[in-house]
């Protein structure tokens, strides 16, 4: 391949050279366990405490209320299961939102499935959760409520502080999937009244198999992983030493160089977006505003989001249609469905998110690339022009994709 | 430090710089998201298939019996938590030994809070599950045995393979926690008739954060973490591409060296055990057969094993009183109450792990250190010679070490 374009930042990010270079010497040289008594063990702990302090201070929290876990959706889980049974006796509801990434929506499906209830608020179609729908799915039974910071395929930032706030005001346990947007957008547990965070390192940059969870002091949780009682009992495993400095080393460029490269990406995104929409019968996903820098999920109609995104990987380009979890599922995003786009519709997604090695070049290669792919699949499309799309709405089976 | 001799590799081993360079190429290289339909997404999923593969292969498994997780905590808790609801209807028993690791155990602990009944088999003085006592422990309403196949305290080798032909008699699901004998012992999970089998990567060279669960085709389990779908549903979660490499790596030069390192271990172990025991008052915890090549698991009288770990560690000689997990915690170790030993004994253990780096010359200098730390703590002690140390026996407060 001549051009080699990377556009799916969303989904995973390259581990930044520099990060790699910090946690280094704990893969062979300073590799103790960080529960041994022993110097080594010494020397891992320390290395694992500093790099809990760093991350809490990312965020505006204490070293106490972070606690590393293997990625976003293990944190997804420990935060949603593990708050709820002790909380079963003040009421067993659970507010959510119906474009949660699965982590959350089939967790919480999980807990439905043993006697929580679960209401699930719907998204303006601009992709918004509103305080208004949220103040009515409020009831004296509400326990947790969780909302993204970011929606994954689509990039609009919700209004968290403001349900935070709300959630602060009754007492309701508030958990938000901030895995879109640590070290991309700026979070301040406190200021925005949130107990419980998720966090995935290698959507920033950092390494796979490491995330963690914000957990408030004085949070009722349970481990979901029991053992050797690491992490203060709340999730036993041998720390992940390498993975835990990288991830704060990852997250400590990012905060530095947020402000700088969010602008940056706005630019290119924007052209992108732009660039996009010059083809016929496309359109964006979601409000263009607060949306992640990053983000520009698109929609084109008569063309099948998959066929786009293996003509564009020959091309050297790398793009999605929408959460990879979900790419071999025949189901339509329930993302865009939430957003009430006809099932046909979502079918023709294409999610591109921009990424530090983004460049004007890149943008501009994309923009060249896309219109004849849409064309030639437009061309072999039974679905192309003069067919009434809504005659295809609802016609497409539900398929599950676990 | 002058010597730096590394005797603690149950707790964790040095990442090998072969495994680290195979590695490598996909931390900043070949990054994509196993789950993107993309050229880089592929490139990931071919090099996880490829590293599943390899490791099905080297306990004669297939490809699709490997689940991957974090590690041996959460294998362990994946094949206890979630295969005994699955099977409530059919009994509600679950028998295991009484010095599983605490990975085990306090799942099993968690579980009968629900409901289950447990039976903790005890074990003999030299360490050993008797099938006599598992196959008396046995009741019509068992669903699930797990047995460890070695100690990761006193390093003991159990008859599994006779444990898994009884369970397979009985149409009882069998759990072998094996993160100690992955890559160590031979392991055939169709010889030794083991449904499920829990292994840790840093355990045998490999990564830390990364480990797997055998599960055999048809076996009732369900996820513990949800999500979207990843590794056929039971355990979603963005892949871990470079520590699944690693992994896989780190099994492939393990396996091809077993044995000729394992013979080369045992000399050297048993010219440690031999020269520690030249010191008055000490004993060898466990039988010295079978017993995993590396481990010399040894007991002082009249001395704290965590005085002698931190005087060790002050010669650059690591070693640890038992399992990592444990060390802050001031009771003393189940694994050796297990054995029979008064708790006035257990606090004088002190476990060396031999490994690779392991040579002639290291073992000499510990068995010429070993002596006057002995003294010296001997000399301080309170409990030295003329007590009758049977007076102290349950005299120490039990401190839950969560």
């Amino acid at each position: 391949m001549k051009h080699r374009i990377y556009l799916d930042h969303a989904a995973t990010t390259p581990l930044d050279k520099r990060v790699l270079k910090e946690m280094q010497p704990y893969f062979s040289e300073k590799f103790g366990n960080a529960g041994s008594l022993h110097f080594w063990g010494t020397e891992a702990r320390e290395a694992v405490e500093r790099a809990r302090g760093e991350i809490a201070k990312a965020i505006n929290a204490k070293p106490e209320e972070i606690i590393f876990t293997s990625g976003g959706t293990e944190s997804d889980n420990l935060a949603l299961q593990e708050t709820v049974y002790p909380n079963r006796k003040k009421g067993n509801h659970i507010i959510t939102t119906s474009f949660e990434h699965h982590a959350v929506l089939h967790t919480v499906q999980f807990l439905e499935k043993d006697g929580f209830e679960a209401s699930c608020l719907p998204v303006t179609k601009e992709g918004f959760v509103e305080l208004e729908e949220f103040e009515k799915a409020l009831t004296a039974k509400t326990i947790l409520a969780s909302v993204m910071h970011a929606n994954n395929e689509i990039g609009t930032i919700q209004p968290i502080a403001k349900i935070g706030e709300v959630c602060r005001e009754k007492g309701i346990l508030f958990h938000t999937d901030a895995v879109q947007t640590v070290g991309k957008e700026k979070i301040d547990v406190e200021k925005m009244n949130i107990d419980l965070l998720s966090a995935s390192a290698h959507k920033f940059y950092g390494p796979k198999g490491v995330g963690f969870l914000y957990v408030r002091q004085g949070t009722k949780i349970h481990p979901l992983v029991h053992g050797g009682g690491h992490e203060r009992g709340l999730r036993s495993g041998t720390e992940n030493t390498p993975g835990i400095v990288g991830m704060a080393s990852a997250l400590k460029f990012a905060v530095k160089e947020m402000d700088k490269e969010n602008a940056r990406l706005k630019k290119l995104r924007n052209r992108l977006i732009d660039g996009c929409l010059g083809i016929n019968d496309s359109w964006l996903n979601g409000g263009r505003e607060p949306r992640l820098a990053a983000n520009a999920a698109l929609g084109f109609d008569f063309v099948e989001g998959e066929s786009m995104v293996l003509m564009l990987s020959d091309k050297g380009i790398a793009a999605s249609t929408g959460s990879a979890c979900s790419t071999k599922s025949l189901e339509p995003s329930h993302v865009l469905r939430s957003l009430g786009l006809p099932h046909v519709k979502c079918h023709g997604s294409l999610r591109f998110t921009l990424g530090k090695d983004t460049k004007a070049s890149d943008i501009d290669y994309v923009v060249k690339s896309l219109p004849p792919i849409v064309e030639r699949l437009r061309e072999i499309s039974p679905l192309h022009k003069g067919v009434d799309l809504s005659e295809f709405e609802e016609d497409v089976e539900h398929v599950h994709e676990h």
